[in-house]
């Protein structure tokens, strides 16, 4: 399992993933599953990846060396010339990628599945953040959406449909990403740390910040320590449903 | 969509379900998923379902009003000794509705898709929870894990795993479960007003509360306020992170 997740801000971009991989319960790995490709003052792109992994690989390999001598696409996301480009690139790696292998992993019993979020921004172009399908078609955010998920995403969702918007503080939709993922982990063990995190400033043409947080990290220790007390604190302070005079006094429906 | 909880906590049962069916988008409507068996001072079971709204129908038919004459299967849950014969005999009615509609209904594509809850006591014996499955198998509620969820389990399910445990106090349960819900409903419009619910103290043999949800209710809609607010709140009193002191410093990886 994996969860990733893109968050477009008025300031810019925070993308995140978790590391974990695995093949059944009994063969798990960490892999990374955030990318990036930047050259300060001309792109950055991050690509974040869920579903199958020998397919995602695949992709990445695809849009980062190319399609090969013989292709008619001879675009990577190094030279491509807008996040447009960029979304479109992998969706077409995506369907090159199923045209080779999707019908013998079927023969498997074996679902071809992969999802992308490719989110960053292409000198004279504007920052975007998209999410590619399976069949390789793809949407983009919005500011009335502003976040995109793959992978195991419920879990994390109801903080992000709360608190996250259009004018959210970059910092603090890295902070909220980190509590979505939060969630996350502690709900499905399939989604594991260490996390991979990167922070865009809109227009800067260079991350602001690429990091990975493990079981060491103070700050995401201190997040999920105080992340819980307040969530007990907070349904503590609601009172209990006065539904309880009715109690003893047998169905009132 | 649907989404039912059934808490089993030391002082009793607290089970909710929402109401809202839908046959695609277009076809939305209000049917009770929760029904509730009792013969004060001798027996309380309450089931709560989700799937198909025609098999899990058939089920709860077969359970209340019996298999048939010529059946060899002459109990009904007003007549089931135990709880666990109310699992076992709602099992043998999924298998029966599998076995009369399955394969038509795969014929049309449709999956047979039938998940129950069914919590309660019967005088002499153990309050219970149990969960049938599609196959008509199931498992029960432990102190370890105090609740079961059926239908669109994930949304709520963080707030259960982070507040229940088994000496959580009965109408503090019910109150997490309708916290449980609200968060549900918040992110898929498939689960929907009114919720029904049930507490029942344990060796009371009638239930305490029997009630339905709505828009009216003004406790609820408090509960639904104070929580957002406590949310906002809560990841607002979280520092930013301290990354931050990184940034412009380039990457840090």
């Amino acid at each position: 399992m994996t969860y990733c997740v893109g968050i477009l801000v008025q300031d810019g971009l925070v993308m995140l993933a978790d590391t974990r991989t695995n093949a059944g319960l009994d063969n798990i790995s960490t892999f990374r599953k955030l990318q990036i490709i930047e050259v300060p003052g001309e792109r950055v792109i991050a690509v974040a990846s869920a579903g199958n992994l020998a397919a995602s690989q695949a992709v990445m390999q695809l849009v980062t060396e190319g399609f090969g001598e013989e292709e008619e696409e001879t675009r990577t996301l190094q030279t491509v010339g807008s996040m447009f480009e960029a979304a479109q690139l992998i969706g077409k790696a995506v369907q090159r990628v199923y045209a080779a292998d999707g019908p013998a992993m079927e023969a498997q019993k074996t679902r071809f599945d992969v999802m992308m979020l490719v989110g960053g921004q292409v000198n004279g172009g504007r920052l975007r953040l998209f999410q590619v399908y399976s069949a390789g078609n793809f949407i983009k955010a919005s500011p009335d959406t502003p976040y995109l998920q793959i992978g195991e995403h419920k879990y994390g969702k109801p903080i992000l449909d709360r608190a996250i918007s259009h004018d959210t503080e970059l910092l603090d939709a890295l902070k909220l990403g980190l509590i979505s993922m939060d969630s996350t982990m502690r709900s499905n063990l399939g989604v594991g740390m260490p996390i991979d995190l990167m922070v865009y400033r809109r227009d800067a043409l260079k991350t602001d910040l690429v990091r990975r947080v493990d079981e060491t990290d103070a700050y995401f220790a201190g997040l999920r320590s105080s992340w819980s007390d307040a969530l007990s604190q907070a349904h503590k302070a609601i009172p209990r449903p006065p539904y309880s005079g009715e109690i003893g006094a047998g169905a009132d429906d």
